[in-house]
């Protein structure tokens, strides 16, 4: 076997370690939070299933491609919750320190192509990186509908007012408008029932 | 909203269920089984990364659709053990049913689309289906390797031989031959330290 196989398998297995990423929302049983693992697989199968509603012309296999490598530097720089000021402005040092030891285990030419997707989702410039930034915030917005009972809920736990909600949200309104119906239907009942201060 | 997209939403949402069915194999730090959606992500990871070492002609973007829809039956009709050869006999039926209740919340014409990918998964009949085959098997063998000293060590338990393993692990052999050495090492090494029968 060759190095360039021996070491694709190590990034392979360096991966696995997305699964002890506890991410703030949880599942919609309520009986733990996700992981980030969890996370990435589910917003590939939503990209799949609510692409008609992609407003911009998006290339859907590189969308899917990003949802699957999107969080992959949290093997290292672990999640930062979205409301977490402090925690965003020291976030893309750690995640590019991340990136930097993850990819050194690809072939260079395999690690431009996984960071470049990376980076380009980062950025929300393109078609793609927009669909997916909508897609990848509307994901945790959906469970946090559903385990609104919860004493630990993310967006009562931390006091989060529904223009922070909107402003998170914002790439929903953009890369897929036919949702955002159901993004103010997710605060309203969020807000009505108490886990989310109407601000 | 349409129903169409209600109904969309509570596709996605059944899903979620998928990161609650339990597998046989640890992950790699050992400290828990893994669960359907975290193999299902890894399982399309591990598709991008390998892709140069498939044999035929491959169309990425399909396979790693098949990832991400490959497993999802499992929301009602659970798990399978690959060696659990009394299950394997209902498998087809439960898996059938479960396909039934899951893709009526889709719109037809994408029910049909992901059942389909399903199905042509299931067959292991094209080029597409053989890569996601050897990938899906591989997948858990390499977990496997990692996690030999553990009590609950699905090899161990269940008394598996070299032969039962090598023939799960058949299509690796056809669909990416350069990593059959891999297979035969990580059997070699098992049976060394006593987790599997050489037989």
């Amino acid at each position: 076997m060759t190095d360039r196989l021996l070491n694709q398998i190590k990034f392979i297995m360096e991966a696995d370690k997305l699964k002890n990423v506890e991410r703030r929302n949880l599942i919609t049983d309520m009986s733990r939070f996700e992981n980030t693992a969890e996370h990435s697989w589910h917003f590939a199968l939503m990209a799949m299933t609510l692409y008609e509603y992609a407003a911009d012309d998006v290339n859907l296999s590189r969308v899917i491609k990003m949802a699957i490598l999107h969080d992959l530097v949290e093997v290292y720089a672990g999640d930062t919750f979205a409301f977490d000021e402090a925690g965003y402005e020291s976030k893309a040092q750690r995640e590019n320190d991340a990136a930097d030891k993850l990819y050194s285990l690809l072939p260079p030419e395999q690690a431009i192509e996984f960071r470049g997707l990376w980076q380009e989702f980062e950025k929300m410039e393109t078609a793609d990186a927009l669909y997916a930034a909508a897609i990848d915030v509307l994901h945790p917005a959906l469970h946090n509908a559903k385990t609104l009972d919860h004493p630990e809920h993310p967006w009562a736990k931390f006091g989060v007012t529904s223009t922070q909600i909107y402003n998170r949200l914002a790439p929903v309104k953009t890369a897929m408008p036919e949702l955002w119906e159901l993004v103010e239907e997710v605060v309203a009942d969020a807000i009505e029932k108490g886990a989310v201060i109407a601000r």
